[in-house]
């Protein structure tokens, strides 16, 4: 599947998927939860997202570029809130992973496996 | 749950995930499943995206009106493929809880729970 | 898709989801969340695996039955655990839900498709 | 995450998700995709396995070692039917990546995190 034209985003998906994941269940696990529940929601929601596209793409969809689209928009606000967590490993973790994936499918919806690299 | 502010919009994108499933599998099953491959691979986005949606919005999700937005998206064009198909009843049936998970995810994009009936 | 075979234990899964979904959001919103966090971690779980189901039945999959025994115990631990928070409503309407789903499930996997009413 | 205890299981569900969802749309493109009809459903079936499976050890969720057992067999399941498809692609690297994470799940669903390499 490397020679996949949306390899780079379906892997970026996939790692943004397990890193919020993570995040969400460390956050549960964390002393005082409580300021945390935003990033859970942001967390679950991510991760969803995530899978949802890098499945589309996996299916080369005719909505890959539309999902990979809101897929940016949430990467991108879950990767703020983690940003916000500085003292959290899997908080800082989960924002690269955002971040990342965020690019990836920003440049996904815009160029579609086309313009994949 | 009935009590719920997206209580209608999830209902119908739990009953048009279940006729695109239905659909895609009738549609493998029809003795020449070539023409009806776009169906197919409409029916399993579209499945996905409102199982998506209906978990985004029970959540109360922030983001479910933009997930809602595309999930109009990805139903209307279900739907126009499914709508073509006259004579297979499952394609039909499709059609008709994509027409009907459209409008309802088109007001939940446009006024989220509050406007929610 | 009232006439499908497995129309109740799907019927069941989607109501479960979103108790299982409402049931998390609630518990995060809560004023102290730690000792909900099993129950958050096992309503996403549940959630997933309820859809995994209502999804595969619609398909009349091969593997739902299997897919069906493993929702009923997911559905039993999720339940119990919902069950023990006595003063929460979503945890109460939750651990129902569960209840209902977990035995359609069970008669699911041991009937399949032709056993359900 | 690539210290994560279920990293090497995480991997393998996810590079078979895209595998399976890779074939199920290669199969619908084939000149004649009647002889395909059960790869398709398969691949279907599995893929959401896969996904469901990867996020639940990505959560290092109560119920990973039962979900990846479930996951094993699906992935059993389809990677025999991609394997009669000798002449083609999607097929054979299909049946591939089910071999290596029925594998994995195996391994995953008797030893859990802690047995995981």
């Amino acid at each position: 599947m490397n020679h996949h034209p949306y390899a780079e985003c379906i892997e970026a998906c996939d790692q943004c998927a397990r890193a919020c994941d993570n995040c969400a269940v460390a956050c549960l696990q964390e002393a005082d939860p409580k300021p945390m529940a935003r990033c859970v929601a942001l967390d679950i929601d991510c991760a969803a997202v995530c899978r949802l596209a890098s499945g589309a793409m996996a299916r080369d969809s005719e909505h890959a570029q539309a999902i990979c689209a809101l897929c940016a928009q949430l990467c991108e606000a879950c990767g703020t809130e983690c940003g916000r967590h500085h003292h959290m490993d899997h908080c800082q973790e989960c924002a690269e992973a955002c971040r990342v994936c965020a690019e990836a499918c920003r440049r996904a919806a815009l160029h579609g496996s086309v313009g994949a690299p």
